[in-house]
């Protein structure tokens, strides 16, 4: 059900091609975030004409969010969001962590109280694989333990200990050919990282994930620990950077051979007005737009800058007209989509380093 | 610059081609609200998936925002919306007196506090069409004076001459061809809108319209007045019966032969989860649709009821998804335009009567 093939290589960075049950990724690939079933502000032909290949869905936010088996009854996520290609599933482990109050984690899951209503819940492996075998998921992640970056090495080591007994449990109750991702964790120490890294394998994954990393920690620690794990994750199986990043994050872990990445920030800044072009980012809200009828970026061929202005989209925005974010959100994901693909071809063609100077000098004061 | 052609008649209502400068418009037609030169949350590729041949902008709100001649330095509402299509622009009369503190009317203009931020503004008929003017509008109205439906019989009839006051001054200050429609004002009585009425006339409109009504009158009490006065208005010029309405009030209304809607019924409703269907309306927010995999209504073929289920639509709505609010304005605003060209076709095939008992029919308990 999963199929990885690797097309070119660059030093450590790599291309491939990842075949799915719903269509076709190529890697890098960036997943844009769509927690409940939906890219905020985007419809489905709105997500195709900014080309994106695969999105992420939240099995922790859709198991609160509709209730009642309603995915499972319209037939899956694909039938539900009438979104015809790959989904990746994460497995709510980090959200279980990040956004529930109350939690008490045992050996075999953890309860928490739902944010909606309160409702007490307890998250198992075997309940978030369910979950996102119901939703229909292209790739499913294991149910895993975050910790924050302030943690102790001792947390951490248990907590690490724990996610791999977890990943056990995960691959256990996927009773289908449906693909799924081990999560590496160790917080910020390198050997710890290893040690999980090294059990996970023994299970044979369809694909490995960088977890625990954007809990806070300075983006360089991110990076050493990328540097140093990225290229030992298994040669032949998808690497996936989970919750990274900003454009220059990327590129730096896709130098490092990672192959996969999701964040929300370019949908969520884009409904902050914030936006990428290629000249380094710009704030709508800026006053300095009000008589600006250029384009967010005139290199930029999307629907967006196709049809609007800057002053035009400030004016939207102002009047808190919806469809500012929904404008500013094609953009970021547009934008997004564009990044990795000259990505992809800058390793073909052996030329990253020169784009990652390029980003370096453009984003140089985010 | 104006040009309207009786097509079709049967008994008083009528079919014609209103020729403007943006385009051509077929009459009865609905013209959906987009106040801030924005029908809020779509984008001008939705207008025209839903049909629209004509919008209609608020002269009073973007005298308020953007500021500093922003759209006539864009080149006109046209070109910094990029709409093509043509644009009615109200006057700002009605809003002066709905949305404005201490408002305060003599007999050159009316001083307000601008909602916005305070500021004291002075609007004046020669300022209403100045900004019309700056705004490209396809079609300005006068600016007049509105009444509320409690105003006693002698303030209506003061309001009503100062509005022919401001009536002729508008038309002076049109220093342009661009076509400038009267509005007929006299509250609830029928004789003070003949008066209003034949005042106008004289000068020579390019349209009448009946404004000062949906002020907080019961619908049969301006029905009432629209029987009276509607086939009054000149027979060969368009006849606009302004803020109406609801498609049992629009149609009634064509009944009596007026030409031209406006309102921001189905654009708002929409964003409330209120839904116009060919078998009445209906709530998104009900639980009953939780589970209901069909579209908003079979029969449609908007983007919205081609793509989306019930279901998946109050999924979006109750995650706060601003998508919801898009997809469900643009069923709305397909249904209106499809209510039209429903209602000029009975017209044509003088089955009119059958179309108001349908519709009686099916939104009886509204």
């Amino acid at each position: 059900m999963i199929k990885f093939t690797l097309k070119n290589k660059s030093r450590k960075a790599r291309t491939g091609i990842l075949e799915l049950k719903h269509g076709i990724v190529e890697t890098p690939t960036f997943m844009t975030v769509g927690t409940y079933g939906s890219v905020k502000s985007l419809a489905n032909s709105d997500l195709l004409e900014c080309e994106a290949q695969i999105i992420l869905c939240n099995a922790y936010h859709l198991m609160l969010r509709p209730e009642h088996d309603v995915v499972l009854k319209a037939g899956g996520l694909h039938k539900f969001m009438n979104w015809s290609k790959p989904i990746l599933t994460d497995s709510g482990g980090y959200q279980v962590f990040s956004l529930s109050r109350q939690t008490r984690v045992s050996r075999n899951g953890v309860e928490f109280k739902s944010p909606l209503n309160g409702n007490k819940i307890f998250m198992t492996p075997e309940k978030s694989i369910e979950t996102q075998i119901n939703l229909g998921s292209d790739i499913m992640m294991i149910f895993d333990e975050c910790t924050p970056y302030t943690a102790t090495r001792d947390e951490v080591k248990k907590s690490m200990e724990l996610s791999l007994y977890w990943a056990e449990l995960s691959k256990k109750a996927n009773n289908t050919t449906m693909p799924l991702f081990g999560i590496v964790q160790g917080g910020m120490h390198n050997d710890l990282r290893e040690i999980s890294l090294n059990e996970l394998t023994k299970h044979n994954f369809d694909g490995y994930a960088l977890g625990g990393l954007s809990v806070g920690e300075p983006s360089d620690i991110r990076n050493d620990i990328v540097e140093h794990i990225g290229c030992k994750l298994p040669e032949g199986k998808p690497r996936y950077l989970m919750g990274v990043g900003k454009p220059i994050d990327i590129i730096y872990a896709v130098r490092e051979g990672i192959d996969m990445f999701d964040c929300v920030i370019p949908t969520r800044n884009a409904r902050n007005g914030q936006l990428f072009t290629n000249l380094g980012n710009l704030n709508i809200r800026n006053k300095k737009y009000e008589s600006d009828f250029t384009p967010i970026d005139k290199t930029c061929p999307c629907f967006t800058c196709k049809n609007y202005s800057r002053a035009y989209i400030r004016h939207l925005d102002r009047c808190n007209d919806i469809l500012a974010g929904r404008l500013m959100s094609i953009h970021n994901v547009y934008f997004y989509q564009e990044f990795m693909r000259k990505i992809r071809l800058s390793i073909q063609e052996n030329t990253l380093d020169a784009l990652i100077e390029n980003i370096e000098q453009n984003y140089i004061h985010e």
